[in-house]
């Protein structure tokens, strides 16, 4: 009884953020005329491809566990929707993952074109960065905490982050690795974007240093249990919630969890960092129990 | 011969200036072992293949202008710098122009594959507003002026800037259009960046709002001049000394001042846009003498 009421309240939370979070993205770009026009096309039809908004969540979330208001972080929450709605478009073109379908709609290169899909990609990583420094973020933050999430997102999302772990994605493709290098494919790739939206929503939030500390801990675990179950999903999930295809990994030779260790060896390891996740949360008081439904979230999800 | 040595003046300052910029880019970025070298190699290969540095010169001369310390500034200059060369990667990747020589080398693709080349680009422009951040920044400058000069580079780089004028271009080609949209392509695709970068350094060297005025008019006329300039490179340049193929704008339907208002028009408007830029200086003095070279350079320069 308890239980289906939290995995209730789960969903409406996701729901009322998710929704905050599509207004604000789809006031923030305007179409217009003029020779540049389908760039804003092409941007906004990746941007509003039905993604989870797990990132921008998971930052409002962050802010609110520490006391501080989810609607004040909106434009860092939306500029890392940017960031990762960028790495799908540049991981979905042909020299990358060639990938046709993406949350059950052609990719964007498919749609726009190769050349306005690398140029949408393009813009969308730059204007999170332009997101980061609007008047609705300055009147609210100190400017050098704002500072200071600009760099914990630029470094996460850069190549000491997911664009690392994307090269180290592609070149481990069809090679026989130990855990070591899946663990670092997975804590760049998909980790650390994740760390960061949950980290810069406690900073913003105004979380003291051992706060800050316990949800980064906390963004570090889901951060990889995420990706472990992206894995699992490809094996056993329905290619039509989903809203791509299945298999892929094996047919790719990526490199995945349960590829190195196994199926079930991954299922444990998940579940050990989705414990360790919420032990992370102790000492803080309910409002940081969305970030705790949302880790459990993590292993039950079908999508 | 007051002429002559001017012009050996100017060559000594960019020198000296391209040296100190080198210097930072190289130390910047550390060669590591692990699943993702390449990706710095990739990096490292475009960002020291001969550029003419004229952002970050720009940006120093632009903090010198205004009695700033072209050297307090670097970070930013050097992160001007990511940002054009990851604009050159993924322009020459072939959904784009397809290029294989780029000052006289294999273009990026060319040598480490179009997946690490992308990526490669999206690794140099996070890390461009990493670099942003740095503390040899934060130490000299008060946050909120460098949030200002972040805002300023992200949207010249971006969707409203460099990355809409791509666009624009690419959508363009072969098309027969009037001037206001080789206007367009040209402020933005070159301009914005250049205009972005002489500004910056103003900003950072603390120039007051009519020197920072001044500055941003002197940075559009240049920016402008500088892509026409490139135009008639292509027709009048030696391809050994640009280290590129010339007369690719007319065979790949490029659009071009000269082509939408001859060579002999085109070349009476840089000129006009030259002296608009330096009669925007008209106020300041002996230490805006630089920028003032630069501006004659862009209508003389060989490559």
């Amino acid at each position: 009884m308890i239980r289906s009421e939290m995995i209730l309240d789960l969903k409406t939370y996701l729901k009322e953020k998710r929704i905050i979070v599509d207004e604000a993205l789809n006031d923030h770009f305007t179409e217009y005329s003029g020779p540049a026009s389908d760039l804003i096309k092409s941007m906004k039809y990746s941007l509003s491809a039905g993604g989870k908004r797990l990132r921008p969540i998971l930052c409002m979330a962050g802010a609110e566990a520490v006391g501080g208001k989810g609607r004040d972080v909106v434009p860092i929450a939306c500029a890392l929707e940017l960031i990762h709605t960028y790495s799908l478009i540049h991981d979905d073109l042909p020299e990358m993952d060639d990938d046709d379908l993406r949350r059950g709609k052609p990719t964007n290169h498919k749609v726009f074109g190769e050349a306005l899909a690398l140029l949408a990609g393009d813009g969308l990583l730059t204007e999170a960065f332009s997101m980061m420094t609007t008047p609705e973020l300055t009147k609210l933050f100190a400017p050098d905490t704002i500072l200071k999430v600009i760099s914990l997102i630029s470094d996460a999302a850069g190549y000491r982050g997911m664009v690392g772990g994307q090269v180290a994605d592609i070149q481990s493709e069809g090679k026989s690795v130990d855990i070591s290098v899946v663990e670092f494919i997975h804590t760049h790739k998909t980790g650390a974007l994740l760390t960061a939206s949950v980290t810069s929503g406690a900073m913003l939030g105004g979380g003291n240093t051992s706060q800050v500390d316990a949800i980064l801990s906390y963004g570090r675990n889901i951060g990889l249990a995420f990706q472990i179950s992206d894995d699992i999903l490809d094996i056993e999930g329905d290619s039509e919630t989903l809203g791509k295809n299945t298999g892929m990994d094996e047919k790719m030779g990526k490199i995945t969890y349960p590829g190195v260790v196994g199926l079930k060896r991954a299922k444990e390891i998940q579940s050990a960092l989705i414990e360790k996740a919420i032990e992370s949360l102790s000492t803080f008081d309910y409002r940081a129990e969305p970030l705790r439904l949302i880790a459990g979230y993590i292993i039950e999800r079908k999508k």
